[in-house]
């Protein structure tokens, strides 16, 4: 099959390099990487498996190799693809496009055993930055808006420097966490608030993902067992963590997505917290922080083994409170395996 | 005219507010700003002249209004929309859909006395943190890399969490500022060294740019004067400055960018280090870090009161230095005013 990419992590995921002006053709036995002058030696120096094509104008360069291998037929993403760059490939070509959405996201929709190290690893990593989290926001947050607070996040997740991030932090304090995603206000952090955090970090440019809910007390950790002074708080909190623990104990490969989203849902319905719990049980994680498989409703998915994706159900009572839960887990020998 | 934009800081120059997912419509008189639910206050709040339309279905409300307003002609710019975007809406609809490429960044050309006041704030700001960076790294930055070194300058221009930054700041030393894109490496900063710093801010979104080429010795400053040991820096240095103050002293309102381009260009050819000079001598800045007008050897664009673009010649000696300076200038009574 012939295909062609645009996808900066779509691209990676072809030849284990990748930049942010890059296009990608695999034209029967040839593979290539065309990408402009900025990146001749990064590209030179780690393109596995694909010829190198340096030229400003990738899509005229895409043009002249599609017209010399004579191939009949590409297959693309029309989300990866804008209209302009589109055109200017397809204009030129007597080819077929035939257009596969989350052509690459279903490629790599099973995870292969070095990138189930690499996501461990960066899910470590990310536990490691909560830790460190909710040790400065125990000696130094209190009195901080969310604003200073998601810095904060920022800076430790991406340990000063080190590590991209998966995305921006959310840190929402109170009637805040009410929004799934929540943006930082001017409310400050005070002793005995509902805090939650959900964020992650990129290792080896794969992403982790995790959201805890505490109340912030002195020493507070972002562990999932929690207590809280409000009976109604702990008694949501509570049914959030039965949700997310009996979908990560009883999922298995074989399953449909959905019946993995009801392994959730049917315990926060069964609880009278139904109405309150506005999205998905959760969404598969590698090179984006959003992939295939997506853990909804409606999802006809096959859950099977060496897909990765996160548990992260939620209650959300507007203008008061949310909690959310949230883990990554890998499907090993059938099961969920947290990482 | 009726058009259809998708692109975030398009939709943000029309209605003074946007976000990660919108969809913004003006059709004759009326004008509709589509989001989805996650943004129903923020949008209810800050959007101006348009209807708020909450949808988690852009695409599909976009069809709506279409045929409920019966028009015939639509402009879009095909860069902004993905194909498989432009698709939802154009299949289920009998309208002319007309592409006209930089559709939004030629509307946004010619800054309003509004615009020039924020880009003037934003590139002062800018200033500001590039006076706290040299003093920093004066103190504190011999001995660390350039990594370090660029988070370091993402923290201070970003008022450690205030502002959102243009663009990942590029700081190299020595050799490394031969990119004139260059990513940091591990090389370490030494008293003497050749360090170059490109960086910029947000200020209510709009962008500050600026370049400093400097020799880091103890307490050095990000001025445009500057004495370097080596004679062969030295006098690439004093051409690309001569290059930037000329061009800055003689560019005029009603001139071709490209006669723009050249009172940077010939100097630095004369000198004799024209093939050191690898890229355009700049770009116009305003909601997006690159607009028009485009001051490049190629542009017959007619420079204007109200644009507003970067000065920023270069000289780049492979595996030895590089050196760029850079300041963003506003047409004023048909000068070149620097911001």
């Amino acid at each position: 099959m012939n295909y062609m990419l645009k996808d900066e992590n779509a691209i990676y995921y072809e030849c284990g390099y990748s930049c942010d002006n890059a296009l990608y053709l695999s034209l029967g036995a040839e593979a290539f990487f065309i990408t402009d002058s900025r990146y001749t030696i990064d590209a030179q120096q780690n393109v596995k498996g694909a010829n190198v094509v340096i030229d400003g104008d990738l899509y005229g360069s895409a043009v002249k190799l599609l017209k010399k291998a004579k191939v009949k037929k590409v297959v693309f993403d029309p989300k990866e693809w804008s209209v302009a760059g589109f055109e200017k490939v397809t204009s030129q070509c007597k080819v077929t496009f035939k257009p596969e959405l989350d052509f690459s996201h279903k490629k790599r929709i099973i995870k292969s055993d070095e990138e189930l190290k690499i996501l461990a690893k960066a899910v470590k990593l990310g536990a490691k930055a909560f830790k460190a989290l909710a040790k400065e926001f125990s000696e130094n947050g209190f009195g901080e808006d969310e604003y200073a607070l998601t810095y904060t996040a920022k800076s430790i997740l991406g340990g000063f420097g080190k590590y991209e991030l998966s995305f921006d932090p959310i840190v929402a304090v109170n009637a805040n966490a009410a929004k799934p995603h929540a943006m930082p206000t001017k409310t400050k952090l005070k002793k005995g608030d509902l805090l939650l955090v959900d964020a992650g970090l990129k290792y080896k440019r794969y992403c982790s993902d995790c959201t805890r809910t505490v109340e912030a007390g002195k020493g507070f950790k972002f562990d999932t067992k929690q207590k809280f002074k409000s009976k109604k708080i702990q008694k949501a909190y509570d049914t959030v963590l039965k949700a997310h623990d009996n979908a990560i104990a009883k999922a298995r490969s074989g399953m449909k997505a959905k019946k993995v989203d009801a392994l959730t849902r049917d315990i926060i319905t069964k609880a009278g917290f139904g109405e309150y719990y506005v999205h998905s049980t959760g969404h598969g994680v590698g090179l984006d922080i959003h992939e295939m498989p997506y853990i909804s409703t409606k999802s006809d998915t096959i859950i099977e083994d060496g897909m990765v994706y996160t548990i992260e159900p939620g209650i959300y009572i507007p203008d008061e409170f949310g909690i959310r839960i949230e883990d990554m887990v890998a499907m090993v020998d059938g099961k969920a395996l947290v990482l």
